[in-house]
């Protein structure tokens, strides 16, 4: 499924930075968005290997580099991580994060040897960051670790800063003789780029030119029931029906009493008319996205799911096997429409404000299942009810979500959902 | 036409950095990928103006910052340029590119300054370059000035020595208070960005990463005539014809005496059956693209022009209206094609060995579009016809184009070209 256009597609991402540089939280983010794209990505983190072969509960002695007992057991647990990141690769993987603080020159070498045996292609990505950034860091994610339950959150914080201090000793920032980099300052503020090219490279830059660490909500709905929907038929352009001029005015209470006061948010519709009629009510400015339109059903376009079961049983049982590969004849397959959302991704990253989007539900399953970290063969089975709004709101390193149902269900359709 | 989501859309490219670091090859490139993307984009290169307006053939004594005259009439040229970058703001422009050295803080906070007037962001875009590539440049492209027209080369070169050292006393790099920029150090190989974010910021991180200054030669081909080509239907995945696969083995010939010799190429094709006949027989490895199939006729798909316009005469008339904006019902517009052939373009301007495209009409107008620097109005016009290579070689600025007809001329089939 993947394209990684006449690059070598084997990829070790290798993040480098003191601890509470957000390392994690890019990694995440980078693992979330490739694997949405549809490569086959996966996350090493070397400090779960070592919560769950030495114990999470460790003093900041532990992290003393004068500390040879520490340092011999850190070391066994990258070369551990490394270890299943080249047997991954060996199974077909393609592109690794391998996430430690990576902070020496020497570590690093280690790391590169044994990627160049695998013939994969190392690109670090260091984070550095403001002390005002760390602070921020530190009492967000660090507190809630396994590696502080039940320890007194000042207790914590200090021992933390001194296990951020043991690292700083022997820290030394990723050079231009160390190869291909990309330093994040200040969580894309500043990017320093080094020897970066070609598709996977600049998909990176981009992506993360365009990150930010500030938080605010995002809800995503539907458009409400249209005519089209009542009759079970796909795709068109229809106009509401009475239930979906019904939601678009409980959306508007919604918005009034929930979304309204959080701030003024960006509200995204496609440029199809239901969307359009859903947001109207609000009398708010939109963005009309061409990306946000529903999925292209070619020549079943119009057709209810048993008319296309009647005249193109082929159809219906290639798209059976292959929801996410499919494309309708002259039409689009879920492929096609994540790779068509990719810009509002981007956008949605680089946006601070409050985002609503008012959209469809094959591109709002494109647009959740990356926010919430799926991959594109279980896209096209989440649920993205007509008549609901999904809340979805910043935690540590993801998105906790919350389902709104604004009147009563609309029952679905004959035959399975789009 | 263009969609600048939710951005600002005007902004502002201004250059920065001493004369022959590329400058103008930069902007003209950018110029060419940002119009080519449908954005409104005009370059005004302030050299130009001074050519214009004063005269080419001035010794380096009028560059030297001591010279209050040539400081007075310089400064004059960059205020008119500016004075009509504004104008063409007002007039709807998008992004205009301001080419100059801009090497001093004080003349980047005047364009700062009329920029913020017509509300248009300024992005610096600062070219670094060591003394290798500085050299070619000189050679490669300042010899061929107006400036030095009739003009012994050495002495020429030595002129040219002096104007840059007049430049590089004054010089002061782009700092972080400046506001946004990108620094490009010897071309690509090292990026640095700051508080670059957005739309439009992201894909210039993205294409620049990927430049490069290594000539080399470009072929483009369509497939060998088709069974459909003769039949005059558009569309399907038909084989080659009895004159496509005599075109094939013409193409081999030419492959084998011209392009060959030039080192192995890489060699791109679509997923369709008739790009892989016609590359088939070079015995070479090919890299197949989703992004080079000839476009989506929809509903049009296998059909004659003349069926077109007796069963659909309403599409008939809309595509005769806007040939680029034209979206077949279930199918694509030429603007659609442009979006999906960006990544070809990114990974064509990455790539620092020859290029063979095995292709279609539809898309390689796209393509030879953007290397020639066509707008999208223009590109569903460009002459692409079978059984014909084109040889694009690098020129300064550009790319010199060579027509090479293999075999007879194929008839056009019935109707308009698609």
């Amino acid at each position: 499924m993947a394209v990684l256009h006449g690059d070598n597609p084997t990829h070790a991402i290798v993040m480098v930075g003191l601890p509470a540089r957000g390392k994690t939280y890019v990694a995440r983010k980078i693992m979330r968005y490739l694997s949405w794209l549809g490569h086959k990505t996966q996350l090493f983190n070397v400090g779960n290997y070592r919560r769950e072969h030495i114990g999470s509960l460790q003093a900041h002695g532990f992290f003393d580099p004068a500390n040879p007992d520490g340092v011999r057991q850190r070391t066994d647990m990258a070369l551990m991580a490394l270890d299943d990141m080249l047997r991954w690769f060996g199974e077909g993987g393609e592109v690794a994060i391998y996430d430690a603080t990576n902070s020496t020159r020497e570590r690093r070498r280690l790391i590169q040897e044994h990627c160049e045996r695998a013939n994969a292609r190392v690109i670090f990505i260091e984070s550095i960051c403001d002390e005002a950034i760390v602070e921020v860091n530190v009492r967000n994610t660090k507190l809630d670790s396994p590696d502080y339950v039940g320890i007194d959150p000042d207790v914590a914080v200090a021992d933390f800063r001194a296990r951020i201090a043991h690292y700083a000793r022997a820290y030394e920032p990723v050079d231009e003789q160390e190869g291909s980099y990309i330093k994040l300052i200040d969580v894309g503020r500043q990017v320093n780029v080094n020897l970066i090219h070609g598709y996977l490279g600049s998909r990176l830059v981009s992506f993360l030119v365009n990150l930010h660490n500030v938080p605010r909500p995002i809800w995503l709905t539907r458009h409400g029931q249209t005519e089209y929907n009542v009759d079970g038929r796909i795709g068109g352009n229809s106009s509401l029906s009475e239930w979906g001029r019904r939601y678009a005015q409980n959306l508007k209470r919604f918005y009034d009493e929930v979304i309204a006061p959080q701030g003024p948010p960006e509200v995204w519709t496609s440029t199809l008319v239901r969307t359009h009629e859903t947001a109207s009510i609000l009398g708010r400015q939109t963005l009309q996205w061409r990306a946000l339109n529903e999925i292209e059903a070619g020549i079943c376009d119009g057709l209810t799911y048993a008319e296309i079961k009647d005249r193109y049983p082929e159809e219906w049982r290639a798209r059976s096997r292959d929801k996410t590969g499919y494309r309708y004849p002259q039409g689009e397959s879920y492929m096609d429409v994540i790779q068509r959302a990719e810009p509002v991704i981007l956008e949605l990253e680089r946006q601070k404000k409050p985002v609503m989007i008012i959209s469809h539900q094959a591109v709002l399953r494109s647009i959740y299942g990356y926010l919430m970290g799926h991959e594109p063969d279980q896209i096209p089975h989440l649920s993205i009810p007509l008549h609901t709004v999904l809340e979805l709101t910043p935690k540590a390193y993801g998105l906790a979500e919350q389902r709104i149902q604004l009147g009563p269900a609309v029952p679905a359709h004959a035959g399975p959902s789009s």
